[in-house]
Parts: structure tokens; C-alpha cells; sequence
């Protein structure tokens, strides 16, 4: 039977600052079947498009990357924070509120004729997920898609991705943030 | 047909610093095979024995311990790094080698009728393991078992936790660290 995955998620208010309702996927994960079905969304989505290599996003897109990973019987890449990849990488910045962060991918983990599923927990602002595109596509593969748990479509992430050229799946979507 | 999983785990040496063999599982979980048996590998040496949810600790602990959690159709629970979990936490100091480090539990995320499986990458010196092994058990819950991909076995956190009452499965075995 289908979950309603929506009323599996928490809305933690005023995290990380006062004003913010944080969408809390831990309540969903902890729950066996709301994982599991989550997981299985995007991978259904996305069988059958020739998809080679999934990559997720730290620390959350961990979690579903790998699970849509193992769902869907191909190979993980992780995209990690600055520093924390112990072979050559490729870096790419991306704006926070104040400030700029860096998130890099192995150069040498995929090729050209390599297809990228990128997934994450939630696309807001889609500053990391453009990064990650950008950081695919230097290593020389295709990214056409993207598998989010969380839209939160007030925020221009979904619209950003599909301006260039990405796919959006989300299973949730979230007004207010 | 069982892969060598120890084939795909590359050695970077000096890295994070002069000396040191690291251990790369990077290049093991972007082989499609290599990273399903590992998780499958993991799963199949703790099904029916009751396990009710797998415990990852961030980062790498989530690639893994996703992956587990969904082979066994039981769910996942993140251990992250201080001020990561947006709920209510209990968190544990631990012992590194210059310094202490704090990782967190979400307080109300298991009970007391709970069996929890640790999982991550790497074994070691067992400081990390053994801070959450404790917190979960502060949350009420059992655990008895633990599951990592690569044990150094000239470290003694394999035995640490042994003398806790864990039983440890590990796939793959380095000397020399």
C-alpha cells in the first residue's frame, strides 16, 4: 500500500533560525516502509533510461542516493564537502546567504558515456544541486536527472534545474519555508 | 559470482597526512556489484535476529548503512556530527588524537523494545563506534551487532567493542594503517 510520505516527514519551526520551518526527513527514514517506498519512487522513475551511476549529495543525499543506488542495481558517486574526497578532485563553489561553500567530486570516477542520476533530500534555492550538474558534467558524463524527496516550490531550485536541461522527480512538495 | 571486494578498495598513501594508508571505499561503492554485495553482505549476516532498525554515522556510515537498512526492509537512523540533527539530541564526546569530537542521536527515535545495528565503512580505533554504540543505548535500545565493510585489524577497535558485547562482522581486513 502507498504511504502518504508527506505526513511521514516532521516540520521542525524555527530551525536552524527563527522563522525557518525545516522539513525533517529523519521521522521518514526511521519508518521502513516510508524509506523504503521513498527510495523506490525515484528509482521506478528512472529504470530503463540507461542510468549508470547514481551520485548524492552530503551528508543527507547519502542516505536516499545510496538507497536508490542499491534499488536500482548501479554504482554510488558521492559528492562531498571541500577536502573530504582523498583522491584528485574536481571543486566547484556555490553562494550561501553570506558566504560561499565548495563541494567536489572525484576526476577520475566517470566518463563520457557515463548517465548521472543526481539525488538529494530537497531542492530549495538549487545552489548545491546546480553545482553538482556543473561538477557531473566537467567529469565528462550526462546528467538529465535529478530525484528529490522535497520540493519546496516556493524556492526557484526545480526551475533553475530544468533551465538547465535536468529532469526534476520530487515526491513531496512543501509551500512555505 | 562473489566479487574481491578488498580488489576494489583503493590504497591512497599519505592521505589525510604523511604516513597513513587510507583506505578508499569510493572506489568500491562505484562498482554496481561491488557495492551491492558489500551492503547484501552486511544484511544477510543479521537477518532474523530481530533487528529493528540500522544506525549509520556520518558520512561515509550513511552510504552504507542506507543501503543495509533498505536490503533489510528495517529503518535507518542518522548518528551526525554536533548541531546536524534538527530534533531533540543526546550526544557522546569522543577521543581523537588531538582533541574531543561530539557526535548526536535524535533522543526520541528508538525504545526500549528496539535492535538497533550499527553500521559503517571502517573500524578502527573504535572511538567513534564506541560513542555510539553508547547512545543508542541511552535511547533505551539494544545493541549487539555491528557491521563494517573494512576492519584495520592491527587497531584495537574491533576488541573495544567486543569487550562492549557486540558481535562484529567485518568483509574486508587491512594491516598496516
Amino acid at each position: 500500500m502507498s504511504l502518504d510520505l508527506k505526513s511521514l516527514i516532521r516540520t521542525i519551526p524555527d530551525y536552524p533560525k527563527k522563522g525557518i520551518l525545516f522539513r525533517d526527513i529523519t521521522t521518514l527514514i526511521e519508518h521502513p516502509e516510508g524509506f523504503r517506498q521513498s527510495v523506490e519512487a525515484i528509482a521506478a522513475a528512472h529504470r530503463g533510461i540507461g542510468i549508470t551511476h547514481v551520485a548524492g549529495i552530503e551528508a543527507r543525499g547519502f542516505i536516499f542516493g545510496a538507497g536508490v543506488a542499491i534499488a536500482m542495481g548501479v554504482g554510488f558517486i558521492p559528492i562531498r564537502k571541500k577536502g573530504k574526497l582523498p583522491g584528485q578532485t574536481l571543486g566547484q563553489n556555490y553562494a550561501l546567504e553570506y558566504g560561499v561553500d565548495t563541494i567536489e567530486i572525484h576526476a577520475d570516477v566517470l566518463d563520457a558515456g557515463d548517465r548521472v542520476l543526481l539525488v538529494d533530500d530537497l531542492i530549495a534555492t538549487g545552489g548545491t544541486a546546480l553545482a553538482a550538474v556543473s561538477l557531473i558534467r566537467r567529469t565528462g558524463a550526462t546528467i538529465e536527472h535529478a530525484g528529490f524527496v522535497i520540493d519546496l516550490v516556493d524556492l526557484p531550485g526545480g526551475q533553475r534545474l530544468r533551465d538547465q536541461g535536468i529532469a526534476l522527480t520530487s515526491l513531496v512538495e512543501f509551500e512555505g519555508h
